[in-house]
């Protein structure tokens, strides 16, 4: 009887320090939500499902610290990229500055008609003459002095609607997403269409991601030296990896060797790498940020209801294979308590 | 008076806390020397050397963690590569799983050569021939047949000197040295000129070091889709970059976006990544290993005496500037107590 009694009391003892832990944990995660600026919802829900079930060591589809990858496209995912993404911008604020050396640019198409000015003839540029432009402002000097300039430019320019930084107009939630992946395991990647070099030289200071975590497009350099001997690396006009479509996964196979367990895109630029993401085993995560705020962002692709087919946009086809594939859609609307860290 | 007394005997307990803190540091670094298979002497000092003076918050030449990157080169650096490198060895060895599905192959040059197994003509074969049979080897599978391949072969194959795996082989002292590195914040890479994929295959597991941190040389993959709808990366014939001389350099820039602090290799294929470290500010430590122990290992290169000019070797054009430039080069005869981790 006294046996009984004990083990009754002892069983007692469990179920109230079971209870006691349990409390404390939705204590501790009802103090510390890691995602303050999303709305509850599926999405949100969808981020917090996928790392409790990566890194609780009972779960079933448990992942070990070192394959936890996610990767996030840059323009229209972790910042604004509409109407011009930034790279472009750069590049053509770039040719004033080339013509200024070289002042026989500006009697040479394309250079001529981006010196203009003319923002409408800009936009008839043709693919092969924005080439030019990005050949003649993206390589020819030291990987130094393009860091240098991108940094020097990237801390000045501002964005001509909310006149701040574009670094200030990165997404807050998506900056949480990438902190609290972070702080359960996970290694975060951008892998962005635009220039590695060009990402490198900020993605530490706005997303907390090291140089050596940027997959972008990939230009060769070339190994020489200086007047003084120094060794030194130049830019080159060659395009060894176009990190866009099917170039992400290419791209990830290439700097990472690892399929990534989360991917985050905007646009069927990001088609690819969300594809190969869920073609792994055990829990993936694929999300795609839907433009449809046009008060706080902007709204363009299906938000409109439009029937784009506009390669880089977020086209009706790659809505109807998120559907189909269950891929989490991100509401910028609904989904989204805040946009940017500055409204507060 | 009392307050003296109070004072000296505050002085005297501060005194011999100190005495007790330093006492049990070098205590504490006598018993855990962190490369015991090193022989004392300059080789060892420039190691631990380099540790101390960017790791020391204190230290003039402190170097934040992120910045700590070391790279090391693998054949003949980190694992045997004579007299000829493990990876052609699994080229040619593939050569005969090839001829089984494609038997046509056995009346087609090189690879009627290489089936011969005549090794007098296999040593005759061109650098053309060697590159035919690269391509035949090395792609048109998908990455993950490959990487099944390769850890298959490498799990199995025997080196014809030691009968042992060919990661048995791998250099003990430099395994320490990387372990040492590590525990002391920095990020080692395997920067080698044998391809990438190859080498992630058992990085993780010889060396401790991750897929993502193997620049190698890179062949492109082309994103595709198998029968069933599955995405799949297959490996195309087309060099992205040689990770070899010039191209060490380029791929530590594509690849990690910094430059190392500490750099070590073995040969001219090297030399240019010791050139582009040393070229950075603050401490740095460049260090070549030379084969001079015919005993334990083989002896070729300077060691011998001889004018060698080979590229791809330790050169004496090689050693010459190794001495002008203060780069430190490693004895294995007397900076080496032991070699392998099965020598006990």
């Amino acid at each position: 009887m006294k046996s009984v009694v004990a083990s009754l009391r002892s069983s007692c003892v469990v179920a109230l320090t079971l209870c006691a832990v349990l409390l404390l944990r939705v204590h501790a995660h009802a103090q510390t939500d890691p995602l303050p600026s999303w709305n509850d919802g599926p999405a949100k829900n969808a981020i917090i499902g996928l790392v409790l079930a990566t890194t609780e060591q009972s779960s079933p589809k448990f992942v070990p610290p070192e394959a936890r990858i996610a990767a996030f496209d840059q323009d229209g995912t972790t910042w604004v990229s509409h109407p011009m993404y930034t790279q472009v911008v750069y590049c053509l604020e770039r040719v004033a500055v080339l013509a200024k050396a070289k002042p026989e640019l500006k009697n040479v198409e394309p250079f001529k008609t981006v010196l203009s000015g003319n923002r409408e003839a800009m936009a008839k540029l043709s693919m092969k003459d924005l080439e030019k432009i990005l050949a003649a402002t993206l390589t020819g000097m030291s990987v130094d002095d393009f860091s240098t300039d991108v940094n020097n430019w990237i801390t000045s320019a501002k964005d001509p609607r909310w006149h701040r930084l574009y670094t200030d107009l990165v997404y807050q939630p998506m900056l949480e997403v990438m902190q609290y992946l972070r702080a359960n395991g996970y290694k975060t990647y951008i892998v962005t269409g635009g220039g590695q070099d060009f990402v490198r030289v900020y993605s530490d200071r706005v997303y907390g991601i090291p140089p050596e975590q940027v997959v972008g497009s990939m230009g060769g350099t070339k190994y020489g030296y200086a007047k003084d001997g120094r060794p030194i690396l130049t830019k080159e006009p060659k395009l060894l990896l176009n990190d866009n479509m099917a170039g992400k996964p290419e791209g990830i196979h290439l700097m990472i060797g690892r399929r990534p367990v989360a991917a985050f895109g905007n646009s069927t630029g990001d088609q690819q790498m969300l594809e190969y993401t869920g073609a792994g085993d055990g829990a993936r995560l694929m999300m795609l940020v839907l433009h449809d705020d046009a008060q706080r962002e902007y709204a363009y692709g299906p938000a409109q209801g439009l029937p784009n087919t506009k390669v880089g946009t977020f086209t009706q086809a790659l809505y109807d294979e998120a559907k189909k594939k269950g891929w989490t859609v991100i509401s910028m609307k609904n989904d989204w308590k805040r946009i940017f860290a500055f409204e507060q």
